[in-house]
């Protein structure tokens, strides 16, 4: 990725960062990166997300998939939740134009939403993706216990169509063991937010007839651009500047693609920079938006609300294309010389500039296109720019200890163990207005 | 909908209100509905979106869309963006399970899934639905131009498929009246995102087989209940608990309902409250999110991040339900004794609790389920809640000035014209970091 932090400048937008306060920064950023060199070397938790690139053997992963690989499985079922499904979803629904596998992702448990996907649904044809590190994530087991038990009731041999990414131990690893199911493992040391490069990305991508070494050359070649210096890493440049505009009142990031195929990215996006840095009262706030979509309906409040957004965009600089027929009516005269590319490209260009016209800080992230090899360097890029922002923030960038308490209490409330934070939600605060 | 602000007040959470706090702002409350029922009455611009629940005909909308309706549509295409799409996508996808015509939005511009889109639809089955109150937004009348091209190239007469939604004047009226389209008004002082129960949503809703009597009738039971106090009026609580604690510091207003069905419900909540209140460097930052899925993405940073967000829940309060299968693994026996409806309602629970153990403000909004009437009651009431904001931030809540730019800009960078805007385009400070 490339990335354009001219309109982040306090000469542009305030808040601004100014350049001497960027090369001010930059001797900081020179510091975090040799703190990164060193737990990628020592393979320490989290560091070990940014040697995925040249650690997932794309192989492992392809003969693991064999078995449900190919034109004769419609649709790939994937459960997982967070960083189970988010990375998965973001490569197969980037890439979605291409192969014949459709990708599902149950990462929710609302019943009648989980009913719709296995109504009607042709089972034979269906392949079940699983992920859980633990093996007892609530959601993800219940919703796997539900989807077994639709293939029994449909006489389709589950243990036949499903693929596990799992830790080395647990419950999914010991149900892999007993059904001799084709198993992956989450790697050590890489939290769920950053796994997208790992297996638990890549069984969607090589089931769905992606290509998993194109996904890893990208991030590795972004791999090989991390240096000491923002100014000569995109990835850096994008984690330091936002950085710098949430010190100097940017809490929020909103998050704008300017293409349909990458509106997953954003909430993948959300959730990498909320988890891993919302902490100790600190972290920008991430917002998930769309271009040109949300141009009609978030640009007021970025152009006019309160000076606390910075805007981030992302551009592939080349597409497919489809021309605009003409019209005999003056007043749209002007669209018929065009494309929607043209259309697309152009509305971009006006909402970026309006944003600076207005002095509203904004970055622009370049991508070639929406491919493999790109998407992968985007995916890496954005890692390495979360936990460079992590280390200039000073906190724990890959762990997520506030999610605890609502887990004890989910399974205290549903009798599977004594909780004390499930007698605290009987506690509510009542002010009731009804109608 | 019923609200209850209890884990709203100081209390509880900081930031929060104490309960002196809102009854001083009740006495505004009081003099802001006097105003709200002047415009009202007066039906001066923005008030009178208030006052459809009794003006819209629904028999006028049932005969408008009868030669499209029915099983022999297999797709309804709607071709509109901002609020002439998403009150009419929140509608159809909240109740998708029912009818048998599907919805598709085109609300972009991107080419690729434009094409996606069309390539392979049965068009001889799909219903165009076209949305624009001028007749010439740049992006609805460029895709209308190109479905219509669609059409042709198919064979399939469009002028027999078609019913247009817009003003009393403007190339689309122009074209329905030469073509004889079933054409409906988008009424006068009703700005787009306050427009879901005007024509420009219940078109959908009665194309998709549901019923716009009900969706009436439920707003309309939300306007009986406005009142001059936020202590006996759900709407009024709602709009005055987020605009106190936005004064308070949560300039962040986190929308999370608890079903899959209202995941659009709430971008149309963003935009309501990003273009109404978004001015005058005022305005809480909407932000979109989902139960549960979100808690494994956006929780860590609301429960431990900055203390700069209210966290508003919608739940409906029944629904259907599906069992979880029982298991003999140990330490998922807990599960089989419950059902997916039950799970979700202990994540709702724990999640909520969670936030108030950790002193962050949050409400919840009640639904008695997801049917047309709640529905109906759900969009009037956060409409109003939205103008009742709008009264006590003292902004101009239905205008969106700063929008404007970019679309200029947009326009003669086309070649739609000479704009001062197009010209800064090309004058972008730039700071390259490319790898």
């Amino acid at each position: 990725m490339d990335v354009d932090i001219g309109n982040a400048l306090a000469s542009v937008a305030s808040p601004g960062v100014s350049r001497e306060g960027l090369e001010r920064l930059d001797e900081r950023v020179a510091v975090a990166h040799e703190r990164i060199e060193r737990g990628m070397e020592n393979r320490e938790h989290g560091y070990e997300a940014l040697n995925l690139p040249n650690r997932t053997e794309p192989d492992e992963i392809r003969t693991a998939v064999e078995p449900v690989a190919g034109p004769d499985t419609e649709t790939l079922l994937t459960i997982g939740i967070g960083g189970s499904a988010l990375g998965a979803a973001t490569i197969t629904n980037a890439l979605a134009d291409e192969g014949d596998t459709e990708a599902i992702y149950l990462d929710n448990v609302d019943p009648e939403w989980v009913s719709s996907h296995l109504e009607g649904a042709s089972l034979e044809h269906t392949a079940i993706n699983v992920v859980s590190r633990s093996g007892t994530t609530a959601e993800t087991l219940a919703n796997f216990l539900v989807v077994r038990d639709a293939f029994e009731s449909a006489g389709v041999d589950w243990t036949e169509r499903t693929i596990v990414t799992t830790g080395e131990s647990g419950p999914l690893r010991d149900l892999s063991d007993r059904h001799d199911l084709p198993a992956l493992t989450v790697p050590d040391g890489v939290p769920g937010r950053f796994s997208a490069l790992s297996a638990v990305g890549m069984v969607a991508a090589a089931v769905c007839g992606h290509d998993p070494e194109a996904l890893l050359e990208g991030a590795a070649a972004e791999a090989d651009s991390l240096s000491g210096s923002l100014f000569e890493c995109p990835a850096y440049a994008y984690g330091a500047t936002s950085y710098a505009l949430d010190a100097r009142g940017a809490g929020t990031n909103a998050m704008i693609p300017y293409a349909e195929s990458l509106e997953t990215y954003a909430e993948w996006f959300a959730q990498l920079w909320a988890e891993s840095l919302g902490k100790d009262e600190l972290g920008q706030t991430p917002v998930r938006a769309l271009g040109v979509t949300d141009q009609h309906s978030q640009l007021q409040l970025y152009r006019a609300g309160p000076r606390d957004k910075l805007v981030t965009f992302v551009k592939p600089r080349t597409g497919p294309d489809r021309p605009i027929p003409e019209t005999d009516v003056d007043d749209l005269a002007y669209l018929g010389d065009s494309t929607l590319g043209e259309l697309l490209e152009a509305e971009f260009e006006a909402t970026e500039a309006s944003l600076a016209a207005a002095g509203r800080p904004n970055v622009r992230v370049e991508l070639e296109c929406v491919d493999e090899y790109e998407l992968g360097g985007l995916l890496y890029g954005m890692e390495a720019a979360c936990v460079l922002a992590g280390e200039l923030y000073g906190v724990e960038t890959f762990t997520q200890p506030a999610v605890e308490w609502a887990k004890k209490a989910t399974r205290g409330l549903l009798g599977g163990g004594e909780f004390d934070e499930a007698d605290a939600v009987t506690e509510k605060t009542e002010l009731r207005v009804e109608r």
